[in-house]
């Protein structure tokens, strides 16, 4: 029962993935990068940094993932205005592609203000929901031509304009910059800047020994007064006379800005909505990544920025 | 410096995952299904039994991936060829697409004999390459639009035509049927039928008790004398008074022919090519189906047949 009035289907497609190279030099290769970015709020900042980076847009996919709630729905429609202004402006700015997805599970609080979002108990429930929106993301959006993932949070508003090549000319299955908050210092009324993001980290003696007590479905979480684990933090690692591009190694990373060799993702890296060594998230991802050994590096002194709140 | 020759990019996409339905009654509500098929070599009879699923074509993508190898590329002629006359053949024949993927590393053993690959010592590393194998296929294919994946083995020349809808029908997140193998009785010339996968099971103490004495490296496996865990093996649950759709609870799955809700893999679960509570591949991505709080059902009593070389 075949009707002629129906199209025929697109014809077969080939992949050879030895043809889509990874390097250290990916723009003069034409390597597709997909940038990845969970959004709950959509900050200017982020946008207008993000038309800033000088990698060829044209090699550039952009996935989103946005909770269904009131926030979420708000971040939608201003994310899709400012889409719809590049994709309609000058050839040069615009990406290759833009998916916007929403998430078809409720996020867990109500809430997106820092104090809350940061209370240790909050913290698991929150984690997986973040970890989970994130597969939800990456499984999606994946395609066989890409080449590199960029993981860039809703709410880093600056980066270097070169940071997918920077990032890229050190060759790391996963590399991580480290990520900091400019705030001005109420005393001396100076611009300054701490770090922000805690979770890029070298292991330790005192982590382990915490861990080994745990019961299975418990987590460790870097940063709580209450759980003190002295791993080595990448956030006070800055070391300016070595230069921008000094490597460091990790057992643990952060996701607000992330780059990752696609083959990790394909080879099975997700990031643990569970305890996954007494660890969730983008900590966990980097466990899973050496699990499939596969090496994590983080940049002390490359600096990218969290917005302030 | 933009260029007028450029072709501007594509609209943005966007979309609604609470949109995509998965329902037990999945062709009422046009769903889409994408079969992944990690081949090895190119059975005929898995070809002429996928034309006879009677699934609406018009909704079924195809994603396969196949070694790098000499037998990989046999493999790829044969089913190209095969792929090229379904397409060119009648319109109610033609899947909606055909995503063919060649592997970017190398099996780890040359041998495809039964024997050879069914080696104790060689399980490890043999299911830590089909794993990766698996999410290479997993993150490459899956689409925002995919209701459900059916993982369907290349030696898998038997099925029920309606096998998509009976399975669905049960409306489970992960739903397995039971692969037996046709063969001669070498004493009575009669036809028969004998189990053929081992790794769907229950879990057993003993199980258990071999897992808590193992390094954190070591897996368990089906099947081997050396090895007794005295789990309860669906290959043996046949009990054909209990009707077609006699359901059972797993601990483990196989993946021979192996039914998901593709939320459950878009929610992180893949087959993990490590040692996951002792676990590796399809029984792992049992297991990590069941941390994310999905749970996994067998068929004892719905056949599907391997091929018997
Ligand atoms: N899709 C989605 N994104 C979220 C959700 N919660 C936070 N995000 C985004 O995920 C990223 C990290 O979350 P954020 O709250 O900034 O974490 P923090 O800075 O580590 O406290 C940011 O880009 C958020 O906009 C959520 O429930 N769903
Ligand atoms: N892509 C790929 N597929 C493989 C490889 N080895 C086996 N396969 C396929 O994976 C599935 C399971 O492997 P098979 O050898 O049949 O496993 P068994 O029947 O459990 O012994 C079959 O569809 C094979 O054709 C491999 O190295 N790469
Ligand atoms: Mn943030
Ligand atoms: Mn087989």
């Amino acid at each position: 029962t075949s009707t002629g009035v129906r199209a025929s289907p697109p014809p077969v497609v080939r992949y050879d993935m030895n043809s889509v190279t990874v390097t250290k030099d990916p723009e003069q290769n034409k390597e597709k990068i997909l940038i990845l970015t969970p959004m709950a709020r959509f900050y200017q900042g982020y946008w207008d940094n993000l038309l800033q980076l000088n990698y060829p847009h044209e090699l550039i996919t952009l996935g989103f993932i946005l909770p269904k709630n009131k926030e979420g729905n708000a971040a939608t429609a201003a994310l899709q205005a400012e889409v719809a202004k590049t994709q309609k402006g000058p050839i040069d700015s615009r990406f290759k592609e833009v998916i916007i997805l929403r998430q078809d599970f409720e996020p867990p609080l109500t809430s997106q203000d820092e104090s809350e979002r940061h209370k240790l108990n909050n913290q698991k429930e929150r984690r997986a929901a973040m970890s989970k929106a994130r597969n939800s993301l990456i499984f999606t959006t994946l395609g066989p031509m890409t080449s590199w993932v960029l993981w860039l949070d809703a709410d880093i508003v600056e980066t270097p304009p070169t940071l997918i090549q920077d990032l890229a000319s050190h060759d790391q299955p996963v590399i991580v910059p480290n990520c900091f908050q400019r705030y001005t210092n109420s005393e001396t009324n100076q611009d300054e800047e701490r770090p922000y993001d805690f979770n890029s980290w070298q292991d330790s003696q005192s982590a382990r020994d915490l861990a080994a007590k745990m019961g299975p479905d418990d987590i460790l979480l870097e940063g709580y007064a209450e759980m003190p684990t002295y791993r080595a933090l990448m956030a006070y690692m800055v070391e300016e006379n070595k230069g921008m591009h000094h490597e460091v190694p990790l057992d643990g990373v952060g996701g607000t800005a992330l780059m990752v060799k696609a083959d990790v993702h394909r080879d099975g890296a997700m990031f643990p909505p569970f305890s996954f060594y007494h660890l969730m998230e983008t900590e966990g991802f980097c466990k899973m990544a050496r699990r499939l050994t596969w090496t994590c590096t983080g940049l002390p002194n490359y600096k990218v920025y969290h917005y302030n709140e």
